[in-house]
This record gives C-alpha cells, sequence and structure tokens, in this order.
C-alpha cells in the first residue's frame, strides 16, 4: 500500500541521511514526518534560528539600535516558530520517545526560560529599573539542539570524551604554571627590578601567574622576560626552561590527548552510525518484504523497489535508478533479498558521474559544420597544453598590470581586455566540451572560473556606466571589482598537478569546516553575551581624532597603558560585533587585555583561553591532520 | 683464537648499539677500533666540539674578550684532536669505504676551509685589515659529522625527506600570502589610512607581504589590523579570512605533512637498523661458528658465547649471563644455532631488574632487633597510604611557607624544621626498603628526592654559615636555596596515579629532546654566526639608566619606535649569547625585529621562522604525539 511505501521511504531516507529518529509507524505520524523533513521548513527554521541570534545587532548595547519593544516582539515570534516546530516534532515520534529525549527538554526549558526573562525584563524596563537579558547566552543552545544539529552535537561529544584526560593534563599544566611562578618571586621579586612603566617587577604572587599563564600563549614575549633579562642574561634560562616545558612540550600534550580522544571517539561514533543505518534499512525491508513461495527467503520486488526509491529521490534519473537495481538485483531474479536491500543507503549516497559522453548540443544542431576541419583544429587547439600554459601566462601578466597603478589610463582600460580574454577563454572551453560535464558538480575550478568573471564583468560594467553617467564611482563597487579581479588570480595553482591534491583536500575540509564554525558560533557568542554584560563602555573607540578621551581609551585607568598607546580602544564589548572580533583576536594572541580593567576579569580571559585555544583550535588541528592523512 | 673473538664481540657491539660501520677485519684494526670506541675518547671528543663551538664566546664580538691568538691556538689544538680522531678511524676502516663516506669528506672539507680562513684572518689582522672568521658556521657540521651523531643525522634526514613536501605547500601558502597582500593593497592601500606613528598603511606591496607574513607568526595581530578596523569593521572580515586561511588552515598543513614524513621515514629508518643488526649479527655467527659434525647445521659453544660476551659487556654479573645463555639454548645443547645467535643484540639490550629481595642490610648485621616488634610496625607505617598522604599535606604547608616572607624569622627558622621532617622521610624509607633497591636506575623519584634534599641541606648550611661569620649572605647561594626548596615541591605530584603516566611519558621523552637540542644548537649556532656578522652593534644596550642613547638603543634609526619604547635593546646580535637568546625569542614569537635595521634584513628573519618554525618545531611537535600515542 502506499502507507507502506511511504514508511519504507522514511526509513530509507532516514538510513542514508543517517537520521536517528523513531518515526511513531501510525501512517499520519509518516504524513507529518515526510512534511517535517520538507526542506523548505529546515530552512525557515535555520532562518529563525539566524534571526533570534542576529537579535544581538539590535539589542542593547546595539550596533543598531532599535526600540526594545521591536526586537522583544520578534524574539516573540522566533519562540512562536521554535514551539510549532517542536509540536510538530512532538506529533511524529511516539510521545515517550519524545519524552525521554534530552534535546526536546532542553529547547523547552531555554523557550520557557526565554519567555520567563522577557516578561521580567519588559516589566523592570516599564518600572524604569535596570534589567538584564541574561537568557540571551541560551539562544545558541538552540542551534545545538534543534533536531537537524546532528553534526554540531557529535562535536560536542567529541569535546565532553576529551575532557577528562585533558583536565588532567591541564591540572599538570596548572601546577607547574605555579611552581615556576613561586621560583620567579623567589629569583626575581626581591630583586628591586621594574617593569618599563616603573612599577615593581614580579612581587604579587597572583599577579605572576596570570603572566606566565599568557606567556604561554607567547601573547607577552618577551616584554614579560625584559626586565629580568636586562638585569642579567642567566635570567634568560628561567624563561626559556619555562617556554620549553609550558609553551612546546604541554601545549604538543594537549594537542596529542585531543586528537587521539578524537580518532577514538570518531571510530566509535562511525560504528554506531553504522549499526543504525543498517537498523533502519532492516525495518523497511520489513515493511516491503513480500513471502516467495517455499524455502526461499522472503525479498522486495523491482516494483516496490523503484517506487521507494522515487519516493527517496524524486530528483533521480531513469536511467541510473535502472542501474542501482541491476547493482542490488545482479542475479536478475526481479526480487532482492534483505542483505542486497540493505546495501541501498550506501548506494544512494554513490554519486554517479554519467561518463558516456553526450554529443555538444552544436554538433546536433550542425554536424557539418563542428566536425569541419577548422572547428576540429580549434577542439585541438583548445584540449591542448599550451592552451593551459599560454593562459597562465596572461593570469601572471594581468597580476603585474593588477598591482601597478591603476589611475594609468592605459592600466585601466587593460581590464576590458583581460576580461575579454578571460571570456573568450570560457566559451572556447564550452564550444569544445558538453556544458552539461563542464558544469557538473565536481567540476570546482569551471564554476569558480565563470562566478568570477561574470561577476567581474557585470561589476565592471557598472562601474563604468555609472562613472561615465555622473562621474560618480561608488567605493563598494570599485572594491567588489577589486576583490574579484584578485581573486581571478587564484586560477593559477590549478594547473599545476601537486597544487591540485593539497587544494582539493582543503576544498574537501570544507563541510567539517562548517561544523566548527557553528561550534565557534555558539561557544563565541556565548562570551559575547557574558562580555557584553561585564564589561561594556569600560572602554570607549572616539571616531573624532581631536577627543581628548582618545588617548585613553575613555577610561581614566587606561592613562598611559600600551592598550591606549597602541590605540586598541576598539577592542572592546561594547556591541555584539566589536565582541566578536575581539573575541577572534584572543583566539590568535591572547593579550593580555583583561588587564585594562579589573584583575577578577582575568578569569574571563583564562576560561576563554583554555576553552576555545586549548580545546576547540586542537579539535580543528586534529581534524585537519586527520583528513591530510586520509587524504595524501 | 682471541683475535675472532676480538672481531665477534665488534660485531656484536656494532649491532647492539646500531653502530652502522664497516670495520677492516684485520685484528690491528680490530684492536684500534675497540680503542676507538672507548668511553674515555668519545669524551674527549665531545668535550673537543665543545670547547670549538664556545670559543664564540671569546671571539670577536666577544662576551668575554680574549686576545685572538689566545682562540687561534685552542682552536688550533682542538682541529689537531679532530684530525687524530680522523686519522684513527681512517686506520680502523678499509680506504675505499673511507673515502666514499661523505661524513669524512665533510670533516676534512671543514678542517681546511677552517685552517684557511685562520690563516688569512691572521694574515688580515697582522697587516690591520678589517677580517673576517667565516668558518665559524662551519663548526656545527663537526657535531653532525662526528662517528657519534648518529642520531642527529637521522634527524637531519627526516628533515630532508620532508623538504619536497613541505616546499609545494610553501609555495602555495606564500601564493595564498601574496593575493592576499595584493586584495590588501588594493583594498586598504587608496583610502590614505595611518598607522599610529602616522605612516601611510598598506601602500607598498612589498611591506605587506613581511607584514602579513609576520602576521601568521600571529606577533603583529592585531597591530597590523588595527587601522584598517578602525576606519570600518567590515575590514576585520579581511584579516580573520586571512588568519583562518594561513594561520590556522596552512600551519596545520605544515604539521600533517611533518608528521606523516617524520611517520613515514621512522618506520623505513627502524626497517634499516633491523636488517643492518642482523648482517652484523650474522657476520660474529660466521666468525665464531664451529662445525658440528654431519647433518648438523653449525654452531657457536657457550664457552666462545661467554667470552664474546664478556667482551662486549664487561660489567654483566654472572648469573645475568647465564639467564641469557639459557634464554637462546632453551634446549640445553651447550650449543647455538644462527637465529639463537642472532637474537643476542636484542637480549643485550633488555635490562634485566633483579626480582629476588635482598635481604636488608640491617636485617643481616642485627635481625632480632630488624624483626621485632615496634621495628616492624615502623616498617608498616612507613609503607601505608597515609604516610604518602602526609608527607603531601606536609609539601603543601610547605608550599605556603616559601610564599610567605622569608624575612620573618619563624618563617626562616621553618626551613629547618621541613628539611629536618624531608631528611626523615628518606631515611626511614631506607630503613624499610634495601637501598640497593631504593636507588636502582628506574626509580627516578627516589634519587630526585634524595638529591634535591641533600643538596638543599648543604646549600642552607653553607647559608647559614656564611650569615652567622660574616652576616654576607652570597646572592647565588640564597637563590640555589630557593631554587632547591621550589623544586622539593614537585615531588607531590608523583602520588597521584594519574599524573604519574603522563609525568613518565614526558620523561621518557628526555633523551630525544637531546637530539632535537643537538639539531637546534647546530640551527641556531649558524644562524647566531651569521646574524652577528651582519647586525653586530646596530643595536645597542646600556646599563647606565642615564644614557641619553638609551631612548634609542644607540642607533638613531630606532628614535620613536615601539623596539626603543618597549627597551628591548638588549634583544641584539652583540655577543654570542645574545645571539643565542634573540634567537629563543624568534622562535617562540617571530616579532618583527628586521624592522628595525635594513629592510634587506627580514629575509634573515622569514628564513629562520621557515626553518626553524615551520620545520624543526614541527618535527618536534610530530616526535611528542608520536611518543604519546605509543604511550597512551
Ligand atoms: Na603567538
Amino acid at each position: 500500500s502506499t502507507e507502506d511505501l511511504d514508511l519504507a521511504s522514511v526509513y530509507v531516507s532516514d538510513a542514508q541521511y543517517n537520521r536517528n529518529i523513531c518515526v511513531d509507524t501510525s501512517p499520519r505520524a509518516v504524513k507529518l514526518y515526510l512534511l517535517y523533513n520538507h526542506w523548505f521548513l529546515k530552512v525557515l527554521l535555520y532562518f529563525f534560528i539566524l534571526l533570534d541570534l542576529s537579535l544581538a545587532v539590535f539589542e542593547e548595547p546595539a550596533v543598531l539600535p532599535v526600540p526594545s519593544w521591536a526586537t522583544m516582539l520578534v524574539e516573540l515570534l522566533c519562540l512562536l516558530v521554535f514551539t510549532a516546530r517542536l509540536a510538530h516534532y512532538a506529533k511524529v515520534i511516539p510521545r515517550d520517545k519524545f519524552w525521554k529525549d534530552a534535546k526536546n527538554i532542553c529547547i523547552i526549558v531555554v523557550l520557557m526560560l526565554t519567555l520567563v526573562d522577557m516578561i521580567i525584563y519588559g516589566a523592570l524596563r516599564a518600572a524604569d529599573c535596570s534589567a538584564l537579558r541574561w537568557s540571551r547566552v541560551l539562544r545558541p543552545l538552540l542551534l545545538v539542539n534543534v533536531t537537524e544539529g546532528r553534526q554540531l552535537r557529535r562535536a560536542f561529544r567529541s569535546i565532553r570524551n576529551a575532557l577528562p584526560q585533558i583536565f588532567y593534563v591541564f591540572l599538570l599544566f596548572m601546577f607547574s604554571v605555579l611552581i615556576f611562578s613561586l621560583m620567579a618571586l623567589k629569583l626575581l621579586g626581591k630583586r628591586g627590578l621594574k617593569t618599563i612603566d616603573g612599577s615593581p617587577y614580579f612581587t604579587n604572587y597572583l599577579e605572576i601567574v596570570f603572566d606566565l599563564y599568557v606567556l604561554v600563549t607567547t601573547a607577552n614575549s618577551p616584554d614579560i622576560m625584559m626586565p629580568a633579562y636586562n638585569s642579567s642574561f642567566v635570567f634568560a634560562i628561567f624563561f626559556i626552561v619555562y617556554i620549553l616545558i609550558n609553551t612546546y612540550i604541554f601545549m604538543s600534550v594537549f594537542l596529542a590527548v585531543v586528537y587521539n580522544n578524537y580518532k577514538k571517539h570518531l571510530k566509535e561514533e562511525m560504528r554506531q552510525l553504522v549499526r543504525a543505518k543498517r537498523h533502519k534499512m532492516v525495518r523497511a525491508f520489513g515493511v516491503l518484504q513480500e513471502p516467495r513461495g517455499e524455502g526461499l527467503e522472503p525479498g522486495v520486488t523491482q516494483a516496490n523497489w523503484n517506487q521507494v526509491v522515487r519516493l527517496v529521490r524524486p530528483d533521480m534519473s531513469n536511467a541510473h535508478r535502472e542501474l542501482l537495481w541491476s547493482v542490488s538485483d545482479n542475479k536478475n531474479q526481479g526480487f532482492i533479498g534483505k542483505v542486497a536491500f540493505v546495501q541501498l543507503a550506501d548506494l544512494l549516497n554513490i554519486e554517479v558521474i554519467t561518463l558516456k559522453s553526450r554529443p555538444h548540443p552544436l554538433y546536433r544542431l550542425c554536424p557539418t559544420l563542428y566536425l569541419s576541419g577548422p572547428s576540429r583544429l580549434l577542439c585541438r587547439l583548445v584540449q591542448h597544453r599550451a592552451f593551459v600554459i599560454l593562459f597562465d601566462l596572461i593570469i601572471l601578466v594581468n597580476a603585474v598590470f593588477i598591482g601597478l597603478d591603476e589611475d594609468n589610463p592605459m592600466i585601466a582600460n587593460s581590464e576590458w581586455v583581460f576580461l575579454a580574454l578571460y571570456l573568450l577563454e570560457i566559451l572556447l572551453k564550452l564550444y569544445v566540451f558538453e556544458p552539461r560535464a563542464f558544469f557538473s558538480r565536481h567540476n570546482f575550478w569551471n564554476w569558480f572560473d565563470t562566478i568570477i568573471v561574470v561577476s567581474a564583468l557585470i561589476a565592471t560594467v557598472i562601474n563604468s556606466a555609472m562613472k561615465s553617467s555622473g562621474g560618480y564611482t561608488s567605493r563598494q563597487i570599485l572594491d567588489i571589482v577589486f576583490v574579484l579581479r584578485v581573486l581571478r588570480l587564484i586560477r593559477v595553482v590549478d594547473s599545476i598537478q601537486r597544487f591540485r591534491t593539497i587544494i582539493n583536500t582543503m576544498i574537501r575540509i570544507g563541510p567539517a569546516i562548517l561544523t566548527f564554525g557553528q561550534l565557534i558560533l555558539v561557544v563565541y557568542y556565548v562570551f559575547a553575551m557574558v562580555g557584553m554584560e561585564l564589561f561594556k563602555d569600560k572602554v570607549k573607540f572616539s571616531e573624532d581624532p581631536d577627543d581628548p578621551e582618545k588617548l585613553f581609551c575613555g577610561n581614566p585607568r587606561l592613562r598611559g597603558t600600551a592598550f591606549a598607546h597602541l590605540n586598541y580602544c576598539k577592542n572592546n564589548f561594547n556591541n555584539v560585533v566589536s565582541s566578536f572580533i575581539l573575541l577572534v583576536e584572543l583566539t590568535v594572541v591572547n593579550h593580555g587585555f583583561a588587564i585594562v580593567t579589573h584583575a577578577s576579569a582575568r578569569i574571563f580571559f583564562v576560561l576563554f583561553h583554555i576553552l576555545v585555544v586549548i580545546v576547540i583550535i586542537n579539535i580543528f588541528v586534529a581534524f585537519v591532520l586527520e583528513a591530510f592523512f586520509v587524504e595524501y
């Protein structure tokens, strides 16, 4: 029946996409589940999650200020969408399964706490009291706990599994920092040394611990060493031993521990995924199987199989589907057994590249012309190695022209020549190669070329039109033209085989970098929200160059510090955008920005360093290492 | 005959220590070779290599100035020793093998070039011309090419093998830096932005390339970004993308490539070592074998075997040797065949820990007393878990006391109490455990404890004696006392099992870190010698706080720079010690120190970064990773 086919297609598609959802088997639940997995609803959900997260741009402290009733209305709308999505999910799976799942409980708690927070905030603001939107730190939890956040949850599980081992190494590392600090206090504290700004050097134990912790990140090297080194070069030995042990050995040990756990965990997860996939396919088989007389195992007929595959992958061509069937039913029985059926989930994921060369459309239109002597010569020329080398040379000449001054009219006009040449190249290739094969999904560079050249053409035409009409050139469009011009040069590396392998590996890392991007987004968001509440307006940036407060970033405590001197004022927590950029800077080099505000604020920065640099960045490095070992 | 036994023992000992030397088989050569391997001659050789290297301390630009005839006389002596050693080696191996070995040729060339350089230098100095001791950069080659530098040569081979792959990734990385620089020039160069010191921002392409290269090392983050970020936060995206690609992805790819090559190379080297070892043992068997009647394979008698083992390991006890024989001759035939004989090289390397508990010397002296009730109770108390916890608590209290002010007489006297307690602990343990077992080679922590406590006792006694006699306390002795006191605290981590595994892994990394130390020494030495010739006295450090030149480190070009402002004047190439310390700083954070002198000097710093940070540090990290994967 259609209901059985629907149910079977649900199992197959869950197996194909590694979804681990225990769908209710009633026909109504199956219909709702098909709707639940519709791409449009998923896109809508992610749109509202991003909208909810991006509210931080408009809320106090805002980049673009908007009345708080407006942001709260939008947030209410988001909450409604999330509730509707959760209610939809509750209809799809059995009730007891729903309430046993921590994900759903987490979403419900977040939604309720957000509502409570909004009510309290509204009431306090109505009464003109100061209020705090503390539930904002919970927002990223929605991104983690929605049904589609599987990869992200896997990354978090990977971190959680590595934590106990990291913790023990971290204790040992902190012990080492404490011992070295004690030694520094005893060796250097009593010598009456002074830092550059004249304050006593290494006299307070907790300050030393913090300074030496920052030294591990190499952010305050060599500044922290200079007063001791200036007094005697023997003290340099102390710092060198410290850096060897704590920066080089301990940081490598952290990477080793994280990498080891990552590999172990990855293997275990893969095993579980394969098991779950098999389980789903066996259930689909159970729904579809038909008896086949005595002595024979039950099987699935080709007709049923076809219908299920058509439901799971409506876009698949008949030829492709028949290929898959003939792979499964290799004895040509019109029936397949359990083992052959279970393979289907993997078969569906294999991308079949149609190797059968289609004739070129021009050949179909006018065969005599396309096969004539000059046309064949052209095809041979374009496919020749020299054609590639010629265009590599053109790219290199183009690079030199880009570097020259574009105010020179000769140089400015040369851009048209280069654009024409690149367009000609693409057209020639399209003349020679079948367009659908040329633009097939795995031809990354053809897509890259065409998009870059066509957008450069459009941007350049718009730019010229604006220039000739009003004489006014938009800076933004000019920027885009420049960026596109430079990006075009990247193509040159693709002609060298060695580079292509390295770049292909990097491109294949791409999708996983997206997961890491989400992971980082979640952690940054939480730290940004907390940071904004704690450090908002402690450091002020002024656009006005004559502002007297510019010398100390609007905070008298910063007068004369290196922070103000180096004009770091814009590195602050005054809105969500500058918070995010500051957190990126802290990831790269954990400068002691903390020193500028209250000493207790250092805890924030040390926590951030432990979580982001020691844990997440190491997982990222472990991931890149593993990806390269598999590819190479 | 004795000659055969000598030859066989040479083969066995070469196999045991993985020496790969083709000794001449003549009795005279064998005798000379035994002398060549004498520990005293090796120590003497390393002493003269170190002496030769440390001449840099006394030569111009000197830490401790000495007339140049004196250093040249010492260097001549060193050259003589190296020549003698090489001549000795030439007598040991066949002539054609000697001249085919690149190591020997290299040493001869270095010796000759050094001699030529010394003659030229001497002549030029005699004629009062300026002269350059260029052969000093060749000195570390001696360390690499002496027969004993096997591990170091292996490390260099490992680097050489990784170079082609690193090179391709490096090209791609540089291409990426160049493309980003071009984009920065086009996007930011025309906006009229200014750096903090008012110079134009991102207008010179080569400057941008250098600045962005330094950004990869994170040394100039966020300074390099601030002018653009202050003008608009959109530009921060450019820098974030740059750091993601070039710092995080490319640097991880470098690590992946180095690690991959390291593993592959390690496996190949291990295979070759095993093959060479087997080959040596087969030759030793060929010398020792005796026929054993018809139908039986030839073998080695126990008498011959015993004599060879006695020659190879004169320190081995009879019991240990008999154990090894019984392992080899497991059928008790009095003869062993080829297979059993070949195993000997590995058997010799196995450390046999005598598990048979020896009676305590006090028990032998006075059994009744040692076995009496109170004595047994004491033994049980010391072996109890509470005893360990008690002393951990004492250590923690001690840590607090160290942190307090030692000018307080109560605190100062408490040191005697703690010292007494630690001594008591060691004495009690020696009462309970058999001393030779307590101080056996694998009991790292017992050795550590005893050495630290006894030296602390001696230093404290000397310190008190000096204080009470003259009232004058030597700062150096006080420093030693402090360091020893703090080091004592390390013991506390050993009581926790988890920490012990991590620390034991780190201790086992120790010997290999020595090889890396030599590798780094070689590279640093070459860079220090070149750096001193190029940058000597460009930056001056003055001890006098009132020196007007202090504000710009004695170089007018540094007036107003951050380098002078941050008081980095002692980071210079004015002598070999400060050069080495500067190179360590550059390894940690490759600050653009180059900016301070001529722009072409940047090449020096980029080269150093590529070689030390991208190649050597990554090999070190790969090594630590591998060591931890094996242990965990
Ligand atoms: Na750094």
